[in-house]
């Protein structure tokens, strides 16, 4: 038998830990030159040990009872490929525990328990790493946690979600949200139920995750804003194109003084910033700083095989780096408060519905004036016996422009509740 | 005085070295999180200790002569900001020789000089790292050896010159090729002497480091197929841009089977491409692999304080991983033969300036019929008597491509030699 000196376990064979074990077993020669080790998957824990497996483990590898896994002292590190908040929670707490470094993929896991997890695995000296739980196989956490060291990031603009991603591209081209929806679960890239995805809660666990790297201070999925797609309609993309923007499912993460605002929600993109033109189902994710300006990292933020060579990557990085002070816990060194979301500063634009009336814009022209908030482009358009207008805004305060909002609300002549969101066009240079 | 447990040694004080003093001493806290140590800079080889700096180093740091920083017993890692083949290039050797591990932002040195002097670093046992050599704040050398070991990357492309990707920008909107250069000189994109750049040999000396690092194989500066951006015309750009295509100065670097082909050339780049987006005097470099489709990483691709940025991070995973397995030395592990040029496949473009009478389009379309070469698209136009004819080939080999336009350069009919491009369409999704 080949000398094995890391033994590596899974906790989890589906679909992303069988490639983790097939990447594992192709690329022995090219780990082994990048950290001086052979890496082999000892045990899998699974429900059934005897279901077929995509890319079989060895004999004796797979095993349902966490304790074998665990109390094996051949097994040095584990890769968390379970998913789910439990028990996949309760098994990394033992793992770290018993002094086992972890790898995770679970972008919830981390979003809702990482201070407590971070806290055991520094009381046992152990690595906890989650590159696989943000955008798959974009290394966004190690660019930002070791190659951003002193950028001082202030910004992060992303689209973590290629499901709705997906959809909104399609909605582009004409067709409905149901439309959308149906294609993508066509082509796989939305489950039967797409709730998760199309409500922003797993863009949201995600903006958690980054916000916390690159601010240093805890985020947690509660604290992010979160509003999914299923409110828009045709008419809404339709009229942001016609301004010259795209609608995309955008999470922005924002450092204001001593306080951290993060949100996930629809907003139109300029046509020319590169958010929009980010693919399909591809991820990206925008980082401003300081001395970097910006820094875009773009690629496939789903799949097995790509959240596998996360993995992979996280496995060879503990591997490369165990026993050294290269700090692989929780970023978090500091407690900043969350923004008062009145307070968070943006462009913004309203979709009114009106009745078509004289006196009907001067009254929402005045109605933001009085709030200190500026029109940078209007567009009226009769529609049925009544007009909608479309509003893109300067720059102001959320709490400024809901407030006038509002009060425009109160007036007869407004139809329907005002339809508002954010607006992306600034980059970092 | 303040714990200092890691001395850093600066091989030169000007722009970048300056920068590098300022975010040690802006940063040092953040660094001390990440790390576990303090880092300062103790000694900085000048040429003119006494002139005065943007950043002022401290009392007794600036020196003269080389011996004072090699044998300082508090100097633990340099930083070679000082730019140039030699003295530099004598100075690192002698660096690593003495057990000081090196990062260098230097990119003709590593080009060239490469083999070398990582063999001396592995021989020393220290580390050299070089992140700070290619674009600059854009972390592409420690995501393709830390983050896609495993992803058996095949292709490279990218935009890594940034004065000529807004020279090309510039000739787009319609200005001469001698307008878009003054008007880089004039914002500091473009030096007095732009050789470097316009010629493609700054472009170079980074598509051989990352084909370097990408494929695990040696290519130096020399071995790089150059071709820079001086020949073009506007009407080239004018007629790229009727056909849906931008010019850009792109860097290809393929592994075919076991051979590799790096180039640097003007290129027609679909608008709807990535590439075709980048802003201005920024860069970006995609990466296609097997288990990652396509990773993008875009950024500032130069700039003082974004290299200072880059050197920081590499000083920072100098001590972060000292002492472990994580081989940050030579990327090369084997010998790849050289791809024979005309092997090489693309798409292409080819423009022909034909007298206007008739059978020469038929006599075009027989010869790269007879190299198995077919067209894609074609639009013929008249100009002054004679006419233009715009081809863009389908996918073939370089060489059959360069036969069939011998031939027919020796027709009477083709009044110029043609004009051959490469054409970027394809993605790797």
């Amino acid at each position: 038998m080949a000398s094995v000196d890391v033994g590596i376990g899974l906790l989890g064979y589906g679909t992303v830990g069988s490639a983790v074990n097939r990447l594992l077993v192709e690329s022995a020669d090219e780990i082994e030159r990048a950290t001086g080790h052979r890496l082999r998957v000892v045990r899998a824990l699974v429900r059934d040990p005897g279901k077929e497996r995509r890319f079989p483990a060895g004999d004796g590898v797979l095993t349902h009872e966490f304790a074998e896994l665990r109390d094996d002292p051949d097994v040095h590190v584990v890769a968390e490929v379970m998913g789910g908040v439990q028990p996949a929670g309760d098994y990394v707490r033992e793992l770290l525990r018993a002094g086992k470094p972890v790898v995770s993929a679970n972008k919830q896991l981390i979003a809702r328990d990482g201070a407590e997890l971070f806290a055991t695995a520094s009381a046992s000296g152990v690595q906890l790493r989650f590159e696989a739980s943000v955008c798959a196989a974009i290394p966004v956490v190690k660019v930002l946690r070791e190659s951003l060291v002193v950028s001082n990031v202030h910004r992060v603009l992303g689209i973590v979600n290629g499901t709705t991603n997906f959809m909104l591209s399609h909605m582009e081209r004409g067709g409905s949200y149901q439309d959308a929806l149906a294609e993508a679960q066509a082509l796989g890239y939305a489950e039967a139920d797409p709730t998760d995805d199309v409500s922003g809660a797993d863009a949201a666990a995600k903006m958690a995750i980054l916000a916390t790297v690159a601010f240093g201070s805890r985020v947690r999925y509660e604290d992010v804003e979160c509003r999914g797609i299923e409110e828009l309609e045709p008419a809404h993309v339709a009229a942001a194109s016609d301004l010259g923007f795209a609608i995309r499912l955008v999470g922005i993460a924002t450092l204001a003084g001593d306080a951290v605002d993060v949100r996930v929600q629809p907003a139109l993109v300029d046509r020319r910033h590169p958010l929009a033109a980010v693919d399909g189902a591809f991820n990206a994710v925008m980082l401003q700083g300081d001395h970097i300006r910006e820094i875009t990292l773009e690629g496939p933020g789903a799949g097995g095989v790509e959240t596998a060579s996360a993995v992979v990557a996280d496995l060879v990085s503990v591997v490369g780096t165990s026993g050294t002070g290269f700090l692989q816990n929780d970023a978090c060194w500091r407690e900043l408060d969350r923004l008062p979301p009145a307070e968070w500063r943006s462009p913004f634009y309203v979709h009114l519905e009106v009745s078509d009336r004289p006196g009907v814009l001067a009254h929402a022209a005045s109605r933001l004036a009085a709030h200190d908030v500026s029109v940078a482009q209007l567009v009226q358009r009769p529609r049925e016996g009544a007009a909608t207008l479309e509003l893109v805004l300067h720059d102001a305060p959320l709490g400024e422009v809901s407030a006038a909002l509002r009060e425009l609300a109160a007036f007869p002549e407004v139809l329907r509740p005002p339809f508002l969101l954010p607006v992306v066009t600034e980059r970092g240079l």
